[in-house]
């Protein structure tokens, strides 16, 4: 039903150069290098996924966000408030509402990622509805018990190379542990999210250090020994195979503060003392901390830039995150990172990876500075844009003026395990949409095209995140 | 000589598919949710046109500042100066003009507007020219002095269903009351734009509250007064049929103030002794009002924001308002609407419609927004991107994350009522190309685009609006 | 090897016409009223470029940006150091490091202007790569010393009609005057650039009005005499055939200083006393002062904005300025612009050229200001943005609002002499891509598209900068 050669480029001329660069690169295996797939799903190898529902929908904040944004209520969707005052509907009802409101998902990447998955993994070619809601619920469920829907086993099936989970600083890597003990074949790797600990202006901060203090046994009293601790944790997680890290920041800003005022805001902060301005400098310094260290250690640094987190309080109060209400804001690179990269910019050992929601920076501010700077390397369209659209503006603005090898191909940012296949492969059909564009008008030739196609879905990923 | 498949997307297999999709809705009704056209024309049944410059020229701001940007001086097209010291060209002479630079439309939406009601209202196929000048002007004079040209005949060939207009808070509505005794079975409803009283620094602001006094005979001397005067005037424009509110800000910027310093501004206001800063919150304070009125009495709330009105001081002396020079600027909306969204924007009672000039914001912020909070509704491409490039870019940029059911379809926002067919005709010809590139692609299927064809035409706007 | 319908748009159809388009205006000459060759190249009839490494990489920041960006020294390009502590790589080995890197152009303006030349100038059609490299370096050499390589002979191969340079204000014009004394006639005109001398907050501005003193024979103590001083070489400049000004500036920061002010202002600038929110306010009245003197001596304003000069404090610190370092920051024009546009943007005598780095300015702002102002006009789409895509992002975002009429065609803005003609073959085929599309979609007709190509290719230019 669906035709072999969807979601590439309508003009038949393009669309027949693009499928022969795509079938070159779609059997190349998958690289995750960034992504919030729970590493608990490969610790037990019998884990099953419970219903459709659990796999489809309760995680999914895509899904959450259209179906809420007319009018159903979270509570029929199966979220719970906090303290839950309710009993929530059954999985096989929360699906029939999914299903009655599907058509809401048309043009949208939830709608491909959706299709795709129901149709290369459980064989659904059917368009979800309100008639045949109840039976794919059933098929579904059925095959969901057996060994091959196993975590483990559709990793094998997706033809996955490598998983890179992302976890909180403080972390025991405990799932990790497990996995590696286990004597499984498959790549699950860590990586370091210190945000909590950096955002030392936020009420729960405390509670942060002194869940580090517990995990390395000591007091962290002062600024050198945070940094310390940081340093430790961050060969800790090597260790466990951690090639990068990873922040999230509403603004870029980065500043360099003398080890003095470092010093003293952090004292501000252990007595809770701290302005909301000086929370913002010491953050901003510790950009430049954490490139230093990478500098030092060698793990990738990725940025994150822009959201507004959690904007809707009352659903934030009732809920709490990931409930659809974090929205992108804009952003500014030039100024901001400036004294990162001043300091930092030229140093060949380091890579820093930016995202964005800002796509008026993409032309504008972030290929121009990723097209001269050493250490600067772009990152894949980020959430919204993640979409045929979205790949579409990112590569018609970024690629001229950074090049294709200063971006560093794609990830999927994704806690959904059963649609990284599929989003890697719009992302592969998109790229070779765009590479057909540039055949067919004669920029680069196919031999061109073709090692061009093959970087973009597999070479930079696994390049930019030193996972080589 | 104007082909059928004309604005449709110039690939072949999508051009194909567009047109299938297209014939099925190029009947439909047309729904005019918002525009400017002026209810008098409606009021009289025998209204007639004076002249093709009267119709095509003088009231175009779109015309006239293309014109003026190439050195023709304003009063050469008939626009007088107040006080007027000078004799206008006559209309013959001021058309002439039109004729012979009529090919600084090209490529432009004017263009398409005007070449298309002359070929579909008035049969003339000819591209207009300094030559044919003359002739055209005299073939269309004759036919508009006939009585199929009157408006109430043309509302009923253009297959209007409803057309809502632009009223003051304080109009009396008196064409609408006319209309509406008159028996006529064409649907023209007011709409409630409460500007002039909302902004409360503006020097002419205290003449606007006299308007108020005077029409509800009461005498508003606090802000509680203010807000009855407000609603009461809500309730007589809904039982005329008024179904919508619209309000025009600079930035979107909201916030919630006590009764107490509301009161206390208010006095300000009537003292004039306001301070620019205390005018802007109190306009940000009541955009909550108007949110809250809209949820006690079902009123759509709609919102223009970003439009730096009358730039041009020197033309905005001379010939006052509307001659071209109302300029952009960029808009924050993810900050600026939080007070607002948070307080109202979970209340599945409330509608906000949204319409901007700065595009940027549409994938970054707006189609975030209105893919979350229920209240929140995309209006369609505003002013200078109501055009093919514009919508397109609308299109790119919004459904991938707001779905096609949180925008409201089109509005034709025009006040020169012979475009109207025009202007829907072309949002219905590229919302079939950005739907028949989907079929292409394989994203939806032929069942599903054909819903979303009408929908996007027809359906959309009238549900959106509340207008079933 | 090439296809002679390469760059056009790979819709069969659309390329079909464009192609039709194009061929109409292929062979026009070529109008350059904006760039930065070196007049010196004209001034001696038997100058020759010395190797291909300094015709295609030593003075191309596009190339060694790239090149850098991805870890190659700049030393290793034949960049010295300030002061020089090595020695350089021979040209040889900078060429042969240039072709091993070749593969980082894929898909880049770059990578378009380096293949077109090659094949065009030198009948080099094969790829580039490490493996050809010195062939084709031998190759090229050999031809450079060939009389009909030489600048003059290039020129009139290159069908350039017109070519103006960019000279700073105290420039004495030496190789202009060479040139006119020399009898040859091929046209190279000076442009008037003034921003050394205007930013006054500058360490080095004591210089710059120190070289003004010298070269005027007077001691400039007060603004009167400065204002007489820039008026005066103006007057100089239009002797040498200048038809044009240039003023770079970081934001469109405009106000209109008292003479008292600006003269206090002036006086603390010459005490080397300025602040920077001063400088920032002299620079902003100076755009006034600059449109002012335009309006009276008729020479064409054009401002260039948006950028960050030298982001890369290390490299400019070890090789100056140039070294693909300069950065687009965000530009705001609606409020910026108001004070010039309301003192001098009605007058017919003024024409103000805009360039901009910050493509999000063109539909909301300077499209809508350009198709009101008389005096404004659109340059076309400024180095990072002068590209396949970037022309056609600059066509759809600004030809709707500010028709073709108000942009005034294209300019290559090059150092790099040889890629003249593949950069202007690059937008025309681009603009005929874009008008192959309105006509397949009945915009406008194949009359109207031919004489638009025309326009675009060489009348707008020659029109705007009043070159006829």
């Amino acid at each position: 039903m669906r035709p072999v050669d969807r979601y590439l480029d309508p003009d038949s001329t393009v669309r027949y150069v693009a499928k022969e660069l795509y079938e070159t690169i779609a059997d190349l295996p998958i690289i995750c290098p960034h992504g919030h797939v729970d590493p608990a799903l490969f610790a037990d190898p019998d884990y099953r996924f419970s219903s459709p529902t659990d796999l489809f929908i309760t995680p999914d904040h895509y899904v959450l966000r259209m179906l809420y944004s007319q009018g159903i209520k979270l509570e029929e969707l199966g979220i719970l408030q906090k303290p839950a005052t309710y009993e929530p509907p059954n999985s096989r009802a929360i699906w029939q509402t999914f299903a009655d409101h599907y058509y809401l998902f048309r043009g949208t990447p939830s709608g491909i990622w959706i299709q795709d998955s129901l149709a290369t993994i459980f064989d659904v070619d059917e368009k979800l509805s309100a008639e045949n809601g109840q039976a794919i619920y059933e098929y579904i469920s059925k095959k969901l018990q057996k060994p091959e829907y196993a975590p483990r086993q559709l990793y094998k099936r997706f033809n996955i190379e490598l998983l890179c989970t992302t976890d909180a600083a403080t972390d025991s890597l405990v799932h990790h542990q497990a996995i590696q003990a286990s004597g499984w074949d498959g790549h699950i790797l860590p990586t370091f999210r210190p945000d909590a600990l950096l955002d030392v202006a936020h009420p729960d901060w405390r509670q942060e250090i002194d869940k580090l203090n517990n995990i390395l046994g000591m007091e962290i009293g002062s600024y050198g020994l945070f940094i310390e601790a940081l340093e430790n944790r961050r060969v800790f997680f090597k260790t466990m195979g951690c090639t990068a890290t990873d922040q999230s920041v509403l603004s870029p800003f980065t500043t360099e503060l003398s080890a003095n005022e470092a010093g003293e805001i952090f004292q501000q902060a252990l007595r809770g003392e701290i302005s909301a301005d000086n929370g913002r400098r010491f953050t901003g310094h510790m950009l430049l901390e954490m490139a230093r260290m990478s500098i030092e250690d060698g793990l990738v640094m990725q940025l994150h830039v822009g959201t507004y987190r959690n904007h809707n309080q009352t659903i934030f109060d009732r809920f709490g995150t990931d409930m659809g209400g974090d929205i992108p804001v804009q952003a500014e690179f030039t100024r901001n990172l400036a004294p990162l990269l001043q300091k930092y910019g030229n140093d060949p050992r380091l890579t820093i990876i930016i995202f964005t929601l800002d796509e008026t920076t993409y032309a504008r501010e972030l290929a121009p500075l990723a097209g001269h700077y050493p250490a600067l390397k772009l990152g894949a369209p980020w959430w919204f844009h993640d979409s045929l659209n979205g790949i579409g503006r990112y590569l018609d603005q970024v690629m001229e003026t950074a090049g294709i090898y200063n971006p560093v191909g794609f990830n999927d940012d994704t806690r959904a395990f059963p649609s990284i296949p599929v989003r890697h492969d719009v992302w592969r059909r998109a790229t070779c949409s765009w590479l057909g564009r540039l055949v067919v008008q004669g920029v680069v030739d196919m031999e061109d095209g073709s090692e061009m196609a093959y970087e973009m879905a597999y070479g930079l990923a696994k390049k930019g995140y030193e996972l080589e």
